[in-house]
């Protein structure tokens, strides 16, 4: 089964957004037009807007209210995705060039600005403070998540805590508002919402914690860049600390020597099979299983719907996919 | 007399306001801290907290609210300043190196959003939707202006009308906007809200105005950067276009080639001597009067007041030091 089939019934609704998406970030301007579709053109999961829209039907459910939110929270994780490649020096994203790579950090820099720019207008468009307030708060942390991350490059002394609290804020947070904010658009009950937003926190902690593995075991095609792309960035995720204190003391070795070489010394295919072997993938899994478990727990606090299963198999997905 | 010294009477305000920028950008992350820290350090008049105090007490004055407001202007202003300088290639402002020249495009592109998001805080703590509003179409088209500026690098036909626009969204925006909050915040009556309003977008022409001329004409002692920085990095400002179209014919050829060849033939100074002497910076000065006289009526609906009157001196101000 793939992602879209769980949310088919709502294939309208999205194809709705994503004219909405398109339409939002028209400019006459020639490059930046171009910058600024590059990475909508090259697809996405729309995984915010279909919270956003599942979480909306548990109140009384208008597309053209929640459409406002769906498009600036997918517009805000757009923008935010062409800063982090700048920041990662990636090449390649879903496949294709990232927009720093097709033309330059100058140019990525001012087209997430842009991008960015007009996902504050869409919340604009909300006229709801409590919205808004919502929306900046998770903008500002995800903003002080990166920093962090960029803190964190090749630095191999990375407790669980910090690695846990920087993918709290790089994905988990925006998954949850993209939950509670669809619920409160559409004046779902309180206690709804809140069992939605731990909802989208806990799937949104499972799918980085698989998308972290995959990075490690997954294939070129698949991915859209190359496997080992974090830690050939600086980006130490959880397999790799965890090789770091249980694999054999000369690969501990190899993997710390390249790491505090920033990646000059060492092979990094090499490091990358001691860490797919020494245990840290496994624990990894388990760890993204029991926040998925977390998740469902959070979602059966709500009624039953076509739109809780539908929450549900996506919850179930995400860590299925990394087999 | 120095601009300071029209205020002088809310200077413990402005220093509260100064503290509170201060401790708003601050961050346990050493590179982020140093630089987002080094362009509040390099100084600056704070003119939008300033509108902001002044205008405020069109209503019923409380340091408390509008501090926020203040403080969120000057980081939007402060980050704004920081990413130009990655569009511009500029190495220097206010007398230091920008961001982008100490450290890297990279860390001035991080260290923007940074400020910017901070700046998203503090507008989510003033919990009042109009407000948030005004704010962020204030920043989508202060980024529109951003990315058409990019457009226009090197352009020679470009018409009076897009460069008025121009400097519309990247200066007068936000002045307007600092003055029409502080009158909102404090609850100010709405004709005075739409009269400060207006007074902040003239006075803002005229300062962008007669910054392009001193540009052109000022020390670089005085300006904190080399003289004919906009021409070197392609900012072609109305001296320049009138200069195009008035010098002789042999010395607009030479402007154009310098222009086509985005600055690789032809000589930097040779071209500022023949803009200087064409007579574009008397049409400039004499457009931003005509702005200043506009701000000044637009000062007369208001009841006078000492804070009305230091309004008008901050006009003036603006427009004579060019002399």
């Amino acid at each position: 089964m793939e992602l879209q089939d769980i949310y088919l019934h709502l294939r309208r609704d999205i194809e709705k957004i994503e004219q909405e998406l398109t339409h939002s970030i028209h400019t006459e301007q020639t490059t930046l037009q171009h910058a600024a579709h590059h990475l909508l053109k090259a697809g996405g999961k729309r995984m915010r807007p279909v919270f956003v829209l599942l979480s909306g039907r548990f109140g009384t459910y208008h597309l053209e209210n929640i459409s406002h939110v769906a498009v600036a929270l997918e517009l805000i994780h757009m923008a935010s995705l062409v800063h982090d490649d700048v920041i990662d020096n990636a090449r390649t994203r879903r496949g294709k060039e990232t927009v720093k790579a097709k033309w330059s950090n100058q140019t990525a820099m001012y087209t997430g600005d842009f991008i960015f720019a007009r996902a504050l207008q869409k919340i604009a468009q909300i006229k709801d403070s409590d919205v808004q307030a919502i929306l900046s708060n998770a903008m500002m942390k995800m903003c002080e998540g990166e920093i962090e991350q960029i803190e964190d490059i090749f630095a191999p002394d990375q407790s669980l805590k910090r690695y846990l609290r920087r993918i709290k804020r790089k994905t988990a947070l925006l998954m949850s508002v993209s939950c509670q904010l669809g619920a409160i658009v559409s004046g779902a009950r309180d206690r709804d919402v809140k069992a939605l937003a731990k909802y989208g926190y806990y799937v949104g902690m499972a799918f980085q914690l698989t998308d972290d593995v995959l990075d490690l075991t997954g294939d070129e095609k698949v991915l859209g860049k190359p496997a080992g792309s974090d830690l050939r960035q600086g980006n130490i995720t959880l397999p790799v600390t965890y090789a770091l204190h249980h694999a054999t003391e000369q690969d501990q070795t190899k993997i710390l020597t390249y790491i505090q070489s920033k990646g000059t010394q060492g092979a990094l295919n090499e490091v990358l099979d001691i860490v797919r072997t020494a245990g840290g993938i496994e624990e990894t899994l388990q760890l993204s299983t029991r926040y998925l478990k977390k998740a469902l727990h959070a979602l059966a606090l709500l009624p039953d719907s076509l739109e809780r299963q539908s929450l549900q198999l996506i919850g179930e997905f995400i860590v299925r996919r990394s087999y």
